[in-house]
């Protein structure tokens, strides 16, 4: 099942994602059982949220009721937006950093979160704005010290992400931490839907690609990942209380701007999509 | 006005704390105003929020209504937990580390806001917990490239935090970035109240003291800042948007445990307190 978050003009509602068209078509949940809530994030709270979910999905698809509207990020307010670097050999290659030896941790703030209809905004303060086309986690329940073969069982699913970063910010500046080139606002699109774990299958087969303006500029496989879904749902779980609704992107392959010569940096008027099997295509213009 | 978030057994409402006694006393303000919302970061989303607060607070405190409950934290769900790193000289030279020449800034997620009343848990998997006494600004307006003379205005008040730090997993992990180390549950003790900035007057001149079981470990004052309020909340405004209810821990001074010899770590049993002059006492305890 493929769930959106669609800002309709009778408010926002969790729809499912109908392909049976051309284009995709959307069925507002809650029409179909009025106890499904209206954000996602509340829904994965209930323990049988996600099967009422395809339920009322069921019943409604073979109706002919649909809702139109923008889609927002699946999640738009997640507790969490946690980030794993450099879990591509390729990656960290190109970036001169040693293969690590744990997952390495950073993080993002809500402000970052933005969904696939929303432009990312280039910060006054940046020229280096880099894409990452990611895998994104998002945890469907409550955990602590989650053991690594339980980790599954709090996956709700995935979704496409873009780590965008202001590299200027990220790398060189005193203290050496990443987090202000990371979480300029709109630097986390994700969506445009969120697939759960039953229809994506093993996470760990999947390609990841990225264009820019139509030209391919990543190309990976989640298989080339260090750590491992379950590993980093593990590692993290260690540290901190995982909710339903957080999101963690998984790191990022090859073809960065930053690894490339000459550096390619956005700019005003691009078009960035990033697409992972099945999870569909995230596409965000660049402005500023 | 100090205004605190008190869990009553009527549900969670903003109060004003009345200090005219030997011990705090509470007036709960939407008594007084049933327009004032239950939650601080709700209320300062209100162009006049605060003043509404003051004229409840000062009609309730001359009667003799006043309500009990549990102490949260101030903000118990800030959007983001934004902390600066190496502010004092003297913190600067025990952590070996230069004196910055931007504001250092890293974060910590919502997981680890817990108010006075809430004890700070050890993880299982660090041996090195470390306190840091900081005074922390509570963003009052919503903002984004916010000039460094219209900076007082984005701020709503200030409190007691401490920035408890992992520092096994804060450095020497692969990537070094600090993340982790900071953002383990609980680890963000923030209150007992919110000060307003009125009645704080300048927070350049405020003595920061910690006690460990009653022993002072730390004493400073925010007179040694290298990057004061108005220069941090700039900054960061020029990254990323400024909510209210946002906070932003400002740095420790010397006395941290990892800078001793021999070094002290947090351990079950202990209490700490962070006493910054006007801003009350926050006390916790440790378990684990």
């Amino acid at each position: 099942m493929k769930l959106a978050t669609l800002n309709t003009n009778s408010g926002i509602r969790i729809v499912g994602v109908d392909h049976s068209g051309e284009t995709p078509e959307y069925v507002s949940l809650s029409h179909f059982d009025p106890s499904i809530p209206n954000s996602i994030r509340e829904m994965l709270q209930h323990p049988f949220g996600l099967e009422k979910c395809q339920a009322a999905f069921d019943k409604g698809v073979q109706t002919a009721l649909r809702v139109e509207g923008q889609l927002l990020a699946p999640i738009p307010d997640p507790q969490k937006v946690l980030c794993i670097g450099l879990n591509y050999r390729d990656h960290a290659a190109e970036s001169n950093m040693e293969i690590p030896t744990e997952p390495i941790c950073f993080g993002k703030f809500g402000n970052t979160i933005i969904g696939p209809q929303t432009d990312i905004r280039l910060p006054k303060v940046s020229s280096q704005v880099d894409y990452e086309a990611e895998m994104v986690i998002v945890i469907g329940k409550r955990g602590y010290e989650i053991p690594q073969d339980k980790a599954f069982e709090h996956v709700a699913g995935y979704c496409n992400g873009n780590d965008v970063s202001a590299r200027d910010w990220q790398i060189g500046k005193p203290g050496k931490q990443w987090m202000l080139g990371k979480t300029p606002d709109t630097f986390a699109p994700i969506g445009p839907w969120l697939v759960t774990s039953d229809e994506v299958g093993d996470p760990h087969t999947l390609d990841v690609k990225l264009r820019l303006n139509g030209e391919e500029m990543q190309s990976g496989n989640t298989k080339e990942f260090i750590f491992g879904v379950d590993e980093i749902v593990s590692y993290v779980s260690q540290i901190m209380t995982l909710l339903p609704g957080d999101v963690i992107f998984t790191g990022t392959p090859a073809g960065v701007g930053m690894g490339r010569d000459p550096q390619v940096w956005l700019k005003d008027g691009d078009s960035v999509e990033v697409e992972i099997a099945g999870l569909g295509v995230l596409q965000n213009n660049v402005v500023g």
